[in-house]
């Protein structure tokens, strides 16, 4: 094999959502929802079955009805008139259109700039591309080992950042809200990001996956609509977090036409177009959204999910960062302690303390979370290892079924 | 952007699919079907959606499901058992499932062989994974210029395609049913592919995505049943050529275990997993067609497309070669003319003959086809110049409309 992937180490999903399965532990690993689709959704999906078209090939751009459905949804969020021919692409799932948009703008030894932790992806959809992943940190501050912190207290130095710029630089990738921490980055952060991506002349790649997920008093703020800097960013959005349709595998970039145009370039060849009946489906779901408070009441129902879940760590008295989006709550597991002579499995021999706790507490405790170590580049390993981190994006019951085993850590 | 894409000219299907839509032509041009898939498959996708665990992430190798219905349909085909663990990967498209095997094993300079005319996805599928195309010919008789041929009379020169090994050949790229000639390798040829592949220690990729499209006599042989080949090839299913839903993004690899393992290690980073409820529902189809004679119905609706459509040709004295697959007719159009002062879009102006003739047929005889001088490596496009590639994956009355329509070149 090539060594893009001789040396790849199985992944941390492949580990924990079988795991989950086989030990029918309460499953707040991987982030996929346990409760279908919107009615308005399905059915959408249900029609577009019926009609010939929507069961062939769509353009590789994506069909016209979802990019119109796109412009018109996002097109205020991004406080202009998107151009549907020009500036979306629908892609197969964010991961693909990421990958795509890696494909397009790294050469070999290119630079991309990662904040640590971040969701595991990036880095093999990086070096796949050729390229280095150059990492800077979002930090906590002291106190979060003992006490709980917002999201928004992890904090990044922007000048270490661009003290990791060197002239091999080509992208930054931004991630709000943040998968794992639940970080929703605010205007001065976006800023002064934007100004080093300006100096250097970088593109951002803004992974906004979980923009209809944030939580009051935190809003959603797109980079894209600083000054200057929609010209360098691509913002990457993603059907199966805004509708509850992991599986279908339909996301989308939104950037201007002389950064798109690579992006699509490489999808052509990558995935050539994106499932039609799930396109045409996710199009409706935005019609609707449009008309219909769904975001806003998925946000209500989404809040009450949190605080459900997070009740559970104050009982425990587990330190964890209170998320301002997203589905996910990083919790301090250090205090969990379980038998040094635990049988774990030989595949964990070789990862952080973190993969033992969360394998222990699936197995022993019936509740599955993702360890995060794997969120940081081999030397930062060991910040994750007191981590765990656990998925919100379930029915209200399941997360009470959850605490309920939770306690049995007491 | 990176040197990988920066380069890359329109393509072929973004040209002609929108033309046809455009000038309302018939459109004979990519291969996608203008019927719906079969009602088990579309009811089985209906259903599908209102699971939820149909519409969350499936693991990155496919759905067990699906697996298991791969493993039971073709197993039979391969003469073996199929272990659905690990000798079968399901692919978001065939076209996907190419590109992260090519990930997979190509490094920067590893060279594939690809038997001319071939399928243009395949071109950058190979350059964006660091790979070079090295080509060997398909070569049509001299008879073919003024009569009609078998597909079977396109041969490969199995010296010829030795000589072309270098210490850097990974891959050689079988296709058959082979898209555009619709040649069907016989046994012979296929042994003698297979022996070079064993001599030089080579992968096989066996593109076979029209494997359920052959016509009596042709017979389909998979090169991974002959002796000592198995270990060394990859085969390329769809779910779309074979249930008519080439917009589901359904294909699939077989092979050996420790092959698919790397392209699976690749593909988990480029799409992360396949859309969930298309996927149970080619699973179904699958189940249903071990039962019932389903694809042996479909030879036969397709035998009759491929004579409604190859009749007008006879009629018009247009030389053709009769597929003995997949579903497409080449013919030779070098007595079609046009006007020599049409009014060609300049988007044409770099591009073979062929690109005008098809223009001007979609124009102003009404019928879309594909130009193959593209097919070809950049040395050899004249090759393609005299042909226009017709798909006959339509209801019978498009196909007679489509004769009707051509019969204007009388
Ligand atoms: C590759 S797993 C899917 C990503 C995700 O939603 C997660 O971080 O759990
Ligand atoms: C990339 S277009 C789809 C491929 C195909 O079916 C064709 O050759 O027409």
């Amino acid at each position: 094999p090539s060594s893009k992937v001789a040396d790849s180490v199985q992944d941390v999903w492949s580990i924990f959502t079988p795991l989950a399965a086989e030990t029918k532990a309460i499953n707040l690993g991987q982030g996929f929802m346990n409760f279908n689709p919107p009615q308005f959704v399905e059915m959408a999906a249900q029609e577009a079955l019926t009609r010939n078209d929507c069961n062939q090939y769509s353009p590789p751009k994506g069909r016209p009805r979802l990019r119109q459905a796109l412009a018109k949804s996002y097109g205020p969020l991004f406080n202009r008139d998107l151009d549907v021919e020009t500036e979306i692409m629908v892609s197969a799932g964010a991961n693909e259109g990421m990958f795509s948009v890696f494909a397009a703008f790294l050469d070999e030894g290119s630079e991309v700039i990662l904040m640590e932790p971040f969701f595991d992806q990036y880095i093999s959809n990086i070096t796949m591309n050729g390229g280095k992943p150059v990492f800077v940190p979002l930090r906590a501050p002291a106190k979060a080992a003992t006490s709980n912190i917002s999201a928004h207290e992890w904090r990044l130095d922007v000048d270490e950042l661009e003290s990791k710029i060197t002239p091999k630089t080509k992208i930054i990738v931004l991630n709000t809200p943040h998968n794992p921490i639940g970080k929703v980055f605010d205007e001065d952060e976006l800023k002064a990001i934007g100004e080093v991506a300006k100096k250097h002349n970088l593109l951002i790649l803004s992974d906004e996956v979980y923009d209809r997920l944030y939580f009051a008093p935190a809003e959603h703020k797109r980079i894209a609509t600083l000054p200057g800097l929609w010209e360098r960013t691509i913002t990457v959005g993603s059907g199966g977090k805004s509708f509850g349709t992991t599986g279908w595998r339909i996301g989308w970039l939104i950037g201007p036409a002389n950064l798109i145009k690579y992006a699509l370039s490489a999808q052509t060849r990558v995935v050539f177009c994106v499932n039609s009946p799930c396109q045409e489906a996710i199009a409706v779901g935005l019609e609707h959204c449009i008309e219909q408070p769904y975001f806003e009441e998925q946000i209500q129902a989404y809040t009450k999910k949190r605080d459900i879940l997070t009740s559970v760590f104050e009982e425990l008295s587990l330190p964890y960062t209170v998320p301002d989006g997203s589905y996910f709550v990083l919790v301090n597991t250090s205090k969990v302690s379980f038998p040094a002579d635990y049988p774990f499995p030989p595949v964990l021999d070789t990862r952080g303390k973190d993969f033992k706790t969360c394998y222990w507490l699936a197995k022993e405790i019936g509740v599955c979370a993702i360890p995060p170590s794997e969120f940081y580049s081999p030397e930062n390993r060991s910040l994750g290892e007191n981590f765990a981190r656990f998925a919100f994006c379930k029915t209200d019951e399941v997360l009470e079924q959850a605490v309920e085993n939770l306690r049995k850590l007491k």
